[in-house]
């Protein structure tokens, strides 16, 4: 046996939207932009900043505008944002954001659940928002959630996933991010849906948003990291979950991901003990975190002072 | 890529033991009872059921005996239990225990902290345990803590490791824990230390105790899976942690290890479902749990009832 693994990866932070949007309460804008401007001092490249949804829907993201204004001078920073219709994409690229993301469900019932429609409803009305943006030089990614197990259905078919892909690839996107929106991928599943994928459609990028629900998410992200997939969703501090998925708790913390991604050698760009200090301030904020073992343990690199002897020498 | 897995592991219970021995309170020798056979009944073949030191280095297991006679009709269950010297042998197999646990740690550090004695000098003392449990016909198992980092020393050389398998294996003892007391391995350090040991002493048997303190735990055991090891400590309701290594935090918990075993279709005989009702009963026991996945989230064959149809047809 052999482990063989990509040098280098590229984590987006999805915190200031999967994050944020969970919170009870609305995060006051200016703490918002001091997080996503904190965080890219890190070395971060890719931050999803907010969700161009209805303010109605949404309240907690409804100055995803003036969010976007505030951090469009970080040049060196991906500004992602998620969009649920043409809407959301046009306002989305009038604040300056260079990077759209859409999602749909894997299965029909949580994407009645979600979005109030099925996942052949949903994949025909991106058609509009995907021509939006390609008209407006706009790069678009796609997404799958529940793309491993549904919290309605069980165990979600790869058949499935192929045929979104197949579908999101005929609409000329090439980045499509699955995700195990309730933790219930196993790193089994994962190596054989990858290899299906991988197999099936080798011309895409794929990129994985991960949750800890169940405990198996740094296996499962070890396995994508074998397949070659280099691209991985993280939020500090562990923040965030899915209001529509019953049981959805925490993202992989971004912290976790960085530190066991840079124990094993493969760089990140991101320095964690930076992005530790971010991690802290995000909680001290929000007043609790969503789950972080580096939050709690402190990197393997802090070692505690040897024990001075009360050994008897001989 | 490829991903073959043993179709059967072993997984010993240690919450009597390791999880027991770090509760600030004294657990009723009733109750302690009580949950080792609740713990008999979901299918776990291998129990660590206490530690016979010396009842004032730690009052929490003084009940050693106790325990041991009120468990021992239990025959379809190998009782294990942890033993720092000959007289701790001697208590133990008077007691009825048919195993014997050995410990010492990787680094002097964290041996002078623990043990107050060098690593060599713990070596050499455990000679006339071994000779005493073989004059009396008990098998006796070796382990080495902080086998993969040291709070105090960071990174352990492998060397080190081999050293001391080697003087185990002098000794005629042939069963081997590796013990990531901190929750410091990371997969690729996994893979490597492994593949080093297994080529230099093939005809041992290696067990992993790995803690879930830097959220890598189930990660390391996926890789010590495709290396073929098959002999897995873990512990109920994730209780536990060594009293003398700082940062130490709860072993893996013995659902998640035995859920995300049997999704992955590697059977370990026990029962998921029995094994949820025994963690949260000793939860409601003591209070609170170690760090439990499934306790919060339940296992993925729980599914949630499927939405019912706001969904306008057509």
């Amino acid at each position: 046996m052999s482990m063989r693994l990509p040098q280098n990866v590229m984590i987006c932070e999805v915190a200031p939207r999967d994050g944020f949007q969970a919170e009870k309460t609305f995060i006051p804008t200016g703490l918002k932009i001091e997080i996503i401007r904190a965080l890219a001092e890190t070395g971060v490249r890719q931050i999803e900043v907010t969700s161009f949804v209805h303010p109605k829907a949404i309240p907690q993201l409804k100055d995803a505008e003036e969010v976007v204004r505030a951090v469009e001078d970080l040049k060196h920073i991906t500004l992602r944002a998620l969009v649920p219709n043409v809407k959301g994409a046009q306002r989305a690229i009038d604040s300056g954001i260079k990077k759209l993301k859409l999602m749909l469900s894997a299965t029909d019932s949580h994407s009645l659940s979600n979005a109030n429609c099925t996942v052949k409803e949903a994949m025909d009305a991106q058609e509009a928002i995907v021509e939006y943006a390609q008209n407006n030089g706009t790069e678009v990614s796609g997404s799958i959630s529940v793309a491993f197990g549904c919290p309605y259905e069980g165990r979600v078919p790869v058949e499935k996933l192929l045929q979104i892909i197949s579908r999101y690839r005929s609409m000329g996107i090439r980045e499509v991010s699955l995700a195990d929106t309730t933790g219930m991928a196993n790193p089994m599943q994962m190596h054989q849906t990858l290899k299906t994928i991988l197999d099936s459609f080798s011309d895409m990028t794929y990129s994985m948003h991960l949750h800890n629900t169940r405990g198996m998410a740094f296996a499962n992200a070890l396995v994508a990291l074998e397949h070659g997939v280099t691209h991985f969703d993280a939020s500090i501090a562990g923040l965030g979950g899915c209001p529509y998925a019953p049981g959805a708790t925490g993202n992989i913390a971004t912290e976790d991901l960085v530190h066991a991604f840079e124990e094993m050698g493969v760089s990140t760009g991101i320095d964690v003990d930076a992005l530790l200090l971010v991690a802290e301030k995000t909680k001290s904020i929000l007043g609790h975190d969503g789950g972080s073992f580096l939050l709690q343990a402190g990197p393997c690199s802090r070692l505690h002072e040897k024990p001075t002897g009360q050994h008897k020498q001989g």
